[in-house]
Order: C-alpha cells, then sequence, then structure tokens
C-alpha cells in the first residue's frame, strides 16, 4: 500500500479569499473537527474520480457534478479553477502507479462556528479491479423505496446530490452480500431500474446502449458517459431513458460503470444469469483507462 | 458561550479491551480521520441527549435508542457501561450550567483500517429555548418519500436508526425557512404522520395523548417517553398508534418534543393554527427540566 496524500482546501467555494488555495497537509493526522456538520450529520458532498497513469479522468465531469450537487444541498459553489488545481496537485504529489483515485469533499463547515466549509483532497491506491473487470459480478434488484419522480414531487430529499449521507449506498452492501451477491442495482417503488450504490446501470440491446435517465434522482455517471462516447465512436447508438426491470433482465449485456472499477460486467440480476461480452467490455476498459479528457 | 468537552471513547463496543475506556481530549483540535467512514459515508450512529442541572436526562432510554441503532446499522453492540460512564464523566467535566446537551457518536472508523469504531461523547452549552418553549414553533408537513411501512418492506434502507446520514433532516429545515416556518413534520406517501427531523410528534385530543408507532422508521421519543410519563401522571390516557395528517390537523395541541427543546407547543400547521395550551406546556417542561430517570 503506497502512502496517501492528503491536501486542505482552505478557499473551496467562490469568493473564498484564503491563499494558499490549498496546501499538503498529513494524511495520517485528524483532519476533522468532531462538531464538522460533516460528520455530525453527513452534510457535505464529494466526488471520487480514478487517477490512471497519472491523469485524472474525467474531472471536468466530476466537477459539474460537484457544483450540481452544491447546488441541490444550498452549498457554496465550489471553486472550479481551485477544484481543478488542487485535485490535480494532489494526484502529482502521489507516487506514480498505474491506478489511483483521488476523492474530494466539502462539508457545510463546523456547527455553531463560521459555517464556511471544510474541504480536503485525498488521493491513494485504486485497489486491484482486474477480476471485477474480467470475471463480472453478480447483483441484486434492491428498492430505494421511492417513486421514480421523487425529485419532482420531494425536492427536500435532496435525490440526485451526491452527499455524505450514504448509510443508505453502505446498508444496501451489506444486504447484497448477505444475499450471495457482489453489489446491488437500486429501484423506485414503481418499477423503475436507477442505479447502483455507487456506480451507474449501463445496458446494451443489439445496437442500443442505454442508461436511466438522471432525472429519477440519480447521479449522471461519469464512468457511463465515457461508455457511451466510446460506444458512439463504434457507430452504436445510446439513449437515456426509463428503464424497467424487466427491460434489465432481457438486455443482451449489463454494466455496473464506476470510477474506479470502471466497467463491470454483470453476470446475474437476482439469481438470474446475463451474458458478458468479455471483448467488447474488454475494448471499453482500455478505453476507459486511455481516456484523455 | 462555554467551554466544549470532548471525550475520545476508545472502548466503544462490547469486548473492546482499551484502557482507560475513554479519557478527555482536546475539543478544539480535531480529532477524525478523513477516511472515516463517520464523515465519508455518514456511515455511523448518533444520540443527543439533555443534561439539566447536571442531571443527564433518560440516558438509559438513549442508550437503548443507541443499541438499537447499532443492531439495524450492523454495528458493533455499544458498551453500555462505558458509555454510561463516559457521557457521566463528560457532563461532569463541563462547567456547571443550567441547560447543557450531550452528543455521542460511534462510527464505522477508518475505510481500509481497521474497521475498529470511532467513537467519542461531546457536551456543550445547549442554547436558550425558552422562546420556543413558551411562544411555540410554526411547521409544516414534508413527505419523507417513503410508505409508512418501510421498515417492514425494506429493511436496508436502514430508517428507524439515528445515523450519521442526516442531509435530507437538514435539508427540510431549509425547506421550512423558505416556506416561513420553523420546524418540519414528515409524513409518510400514504398519509400518516412520522416524526420531525430532530424531534417526535405528540398530539392532545381531549383527554388522550398520541404519538406515532414507532414501526414507521421513526425513533423511539426519549422525551415524547418523558412527556408520556407525565401525561399518565395526570390521569391522561396515553397512546401508540397510525396517526393520519388529518387527525393531526384536528388536535387540541400538538407538540414537537425533543432532547435540547423539550416539548415546544406547534402554533400552526401548513399555515393552519393549531391551539396552544400554554399552561400545561409549562406544566411538562417544568417535569422534563426535573426528570431524575
Amino acid at each position: 500500500m503506497s502512502t496517501p496524500v492528503l491536501f486542505a482546501v482552505l478557499a473551496p467555494a467562490v469568493g473564498d479569499t484564503a491563499r494558499p488555495a490549498f496546501e499538503q497537509v498529513d494524511a495520517a493526522a485528524p483532519y476533522v473537527n468532531v462538531m464538522d456538520l460533516g460528520v455530525t450529520r453527513g452534510d457535505g458532498i464529494f466526488e471520487a474520480a480514478g487517477i490512471f497513469n497519472g491523469h485524472v479522468a474525467a474531472l471536468d465531469a466530476h466537477l459539474r457534478r460537484f457544483a450540481n450537487s452544491a447546488r441541490i444541498m444550498d452549498l457554496p459553489q465550489p471553486d472550479h479553477d481551485v477544484w481543478w488545481e488542487a485535485v490535480q496537485a494532489a494526484a502529482a504529489a502521489h507516487e506514480p502507479a498505474p491506478e489511483l483515485f483521488v476523492k474530494f469533499i466539502m462539508t457545510r463547515g463546523i456547527e455553531n462556528g463560521s459555517t464556511h466549509p471544510t474541504a480536503w483532497a485525498y488521493v491513494a491506491d485504486g485497489g486491484d479491479h482486474s477480476k471485477e473487470r474480467s470475471e463480472g459480478i453478480s447483483v441484486v434488484t434492491l428498492s430505494r423505496g421511492y417513486r421514480h419522480d421523487i425529485v419532482e414531487t420531494s425536492p427536500w430529499l435532496v435525490q440526485g446530490a451526491k452527499t455524505l449521507s450514504y448509510a443508505v449506498n453502505r446498508s444496501v452492501g451489506r444486504e447484497a452480500a448477505r444475499r450471495g451477491a457482489d453489489d446491488v442495482i437500486f429501484t423506485s417503488t414503481d418499477g423503475y431500474v436507477l442505479e447502483g450504490p455507487s456506480s451507474s446501470v449501463v445496458l446494451r440491446m443489439g445496437d442500443l446502449v442505454r442508461t436511466p435517465r438522471t432525472d429519477q434522482g440519480i447521479l449522471a455517471g461519469t464512468t457511463q458517459g465515457g461508455m457511451f462516447e466510446y460506444c458512439e465512436s463504434k457507430g452504436l447508438r445510446t439513449e437515456y431513458g426509463l428503464v424497467t426491470v424487466d427491460e434489465l433482465l432481457q438486455a443482451d449485456s449489463v454494466w455496473l460503470a464506476s470510477c474506479s472499477r470502471l466497467a463491470a460486467p454483470v453476470t446475474s440480476i437476482d439469481g438470474r444469469a446475463i451474458a458478458v461480452d468479455h471483448a467488447f467490455t474488454d475494448e471499453i476498459n482500455a478505453a476507459l483507462l486511455a481516456r484523455k479528457d
């Protein structure tokens, strides 16, 4: 295990004037106050991006999503340039490795304090995901408990923001393990496919590659975006739409797309086998690892 | 503002052998590692209790609820005696004041690390709630997005646990403010009254005092429990049941019960006036402040 790198981001929001805007600090030392709303209330937002051969993948897409999460959560607008530079600096400060990840976080700050966001970027070893990419993963579907139109009816539930309140996303992983599966696909109470707890769902039916529409309270997938670009370059059609669980079970191929594991082919859903196109999956992952966006 | 007190709890779970089991640390210094699952995923549990004239109110009820949250979240079982003593020690270490609060937290620990829980107890000034107790609060109802039977159908959503994933509980407070109200009562998608984001709902109709049943994914209210005890001592009947929004609007009195604010009388719900029984509310709060359980 290599030594992680931590950068404190001191000027995370538009209008912040602290300089330096970010600086390296000791990654092993405690950094967060016990009254920080990030830890007492999961009141903050985050992003995680892959770093492949020193290049941070899809950083602009991650920063767009980070800004969207801040908007949904009524947090100050992140300063794009500060975060871009802080993430790149943190990535560069880590000892070189084929696959790393960066996690960056902005909380609402210390309760009863300044209300200034607490922010940091953390870079560490991404782990070895070659087995999931080549052999695939088994998944179960679990209801998220909401209808697919929850953002429209109840925007205060902050669905669609990538927040620090991920206890459910963790809990469903334990439920999957109890059912003997590797991962989860969330469904809506009215029968639509949503997303994984830390991934997007992508399915292929013939020449059409689909993913659930993001107006259902789910995240715009940065890795799914990269998959769509690759598929389009190969002449496949791509589509954002409503996807039912039945359509998922009838697909030719299904993947869960995420920033470190990349395109993990799904081998079964709720115990029903799904065919895996190993050659095409390898192509996709080679393209994702080589992204220079 | 008095100086807060922080105790690190080093042996928070049954079977932990670290000694001392807890110790005072610097409350102003950072305590939480950036890779602690408490802050990266809101993956942990908490309790907050009132401390009135040096006495921690309903600590046994809080510790029971803490243990129940740990069970729902598949966390190690908290060591009752260690937590009891740590909380009492932290309360005693704070300079005396009429109203303080203690917040105690146990997270799942540092990711990719030991997986040993990180834990602490924090005591600080409880603020002045006399205005809410005497003048009351206005509330709006907001859907939590789930049906009332969500625990039965989808236990992996960890409803009924008091977790660190409270972004929604914070967000609804901002929505209430946008609507000109002080607080929120959550409702289920099928029309039942649930709880406030940090309080229990108690309503009175004649000689009957009611609160929503806790099998609807809501917390067992420790302050609501104290209110029921007082009401029973005055010859009123008490009941846990299903409560509809219509029943709430037709009640003689409605309160939101929480550990620091205690019984806050509700003056309006969604703009409709609710009568306030100031004398009875004062009696209840006097009894809650004097609890010696």
